[in-house]
């Protein structure tokens, strides 16, 4: 079945907006974006989006192409004070020191799941895509405990918590890396989830009849956005999630649930 | 002529760019936006095209649609308090109090000059829109003292400023608008400044050759934007702003120019 990430995200704004109802102060997101262009704007143009359909400000930093690493923490811990979460928007420019800068969001305001010095276990809140996987999942009944899971690509975005966060909830996980692990471990896998980024790498002959493909591997190429897996595996997944439309949607709503917990847990 | 109001703009950036760099701390530009849609979205973008390469940072608050005026002047008055300079980006929804919302930009602040209690000779820096006019006049031998000289639209953005700024220069300024003047008027005109949104009304035959034709109207008519002035009008006139590519780009330009000129003067 050919997952349709739009809708679950529509299904979810629509909670969300009962549970900001709730608040009855202003709800607040901070951005730190650095440079400008196109790619960036339109990951900031969703949030925004999104924000603007759940009653939440957002209080966009945009600071130049050329500025220090110190800047950049100095304007995440400012903008910190005065919003009740952060993003530091990703990718940064190759000259910003990104441990730093990620680093200085706080624990409490870590909607992104992105600090790098707290460890997974004692997050507030788990990375969006993540849960956007394992919602995913779930709603489609694909059983998670137990599941032979590989998780491709260990990138801090989608591989690193994915892998993290499936293993919490009981699957038997392996990496499949540069480094480790080979195409061939993907014919035996229930469950894969892919971030690596490689335009339609997977093909229908490395993964199993009945698999669940999560694919949250994004590339652009030739103007187009692209997944990890070619579209013809959706034959043979028994779950498999389109780029775009499939995680993407359903990760920027995780942002505003994560939002939301966040508030929860400091008021 | 028509003028490459890119190239004047690309020439400003130049100057810009030196007079940031007598500055040694951040320069912060602030923006209060209320609502998503394109449009505001390519205002906004221009503007933070344009901060990003001259190193100034934008501190952008994004609010939802649904807002009070309350709200918008609460975070126009916080926004104040951590940038050098403020924008509220106009349109507003109409439920929000344009005056009140405008009145809540500290005068030393007010890179748009839109604070409607601040009388134009009270003001630190000019209109940009009309700023971005006489400088198009004067780069190419306007003489505009005594000239006689037709505001088209009286609204804040461009026909109000734009009609105090040249008279104040010592034009021969008169009014067209829905309530005074006729198009009859625009024949005898050695200078037209237009800003009615009013696509492709002024045609060849209502103004004179030789005119000085500044439009800065803008109007989206089938996805394309049009300005005041039908293009043919350009066969007649000495000096012609196309749309776009005209006034815009020079007017945002002025943006930063003010914003130079209010930290000079505050800090």
């Amino acid at each position: 079945m050919i997952i349709d990430g739009k809708k679950i995200a529509a299904d979810m704004y629509e909670a969300l907006a009962k549970r900001r109802a709730l608040f009855e102060t202003p709800v607040r997101l901070g951005i730190v974006v650095v440079g400008e262009n196109s790619v960036i704007e339109s990951f900031v143009g969703m949030k925004v989006k999104a924000a603007t359909r759940l009653n939440v400000e957002m209080m966009r930093m945009s600071l130049p192409e050329t500025v220090t690493t110190e800047d950049v923490v100095r304007a995440t811990e400012e903008l910190a004070q005065t919003t009740d979460a952060i993003i530091v928007q990703l990718p940064l420019p190759k000259h910003v020191d990104i441990h730093r800068a990620l680093a200085a969001i706080p624990k409490e305001k870590d909607v992104d799941a992105l600090n790098p010095d707290i460890p997974e276990e004692k997050r507030l809140v788990h990375a969006p895509v993540a849960l956007a996987v394992v919602e995913i999942l779930k709603r489609n009944n694909v059983k998670i405990e137990g599941a032979r899971t590989v998780v491709v690509g260990a990138g801090r975005l989608v591989g690193k918590p994915s892998a993290w966060l499936l293993k919490s909830l009981g699957a038997d996980v392996s990496m499949f890396t540069l480094q480790q692990g080979s195409i061939e471990d993907l014919k035996d896998a229930d469950i894969i989830v892919s971030g690596a980024g490689n335009p339609g790498f997977i093909k229908p002959e490395h993964v199993k009849e009945g698999v669940a493909l999560v694919d949250a591997g994004t590339s652009e190429l030739k103007k187009k956005i692209h997944g990890d897996a070619d579209p013809a595996c959706a034959e043979k997944a028994a779950v498999f999630t389109p780029v775009p439309g499939g995680v993407g949607p359903v990760a920027v709503a995780m942002i505003f649930r994560n939002l939301f917990d966040l508030v929860d847990t400091h008021r």
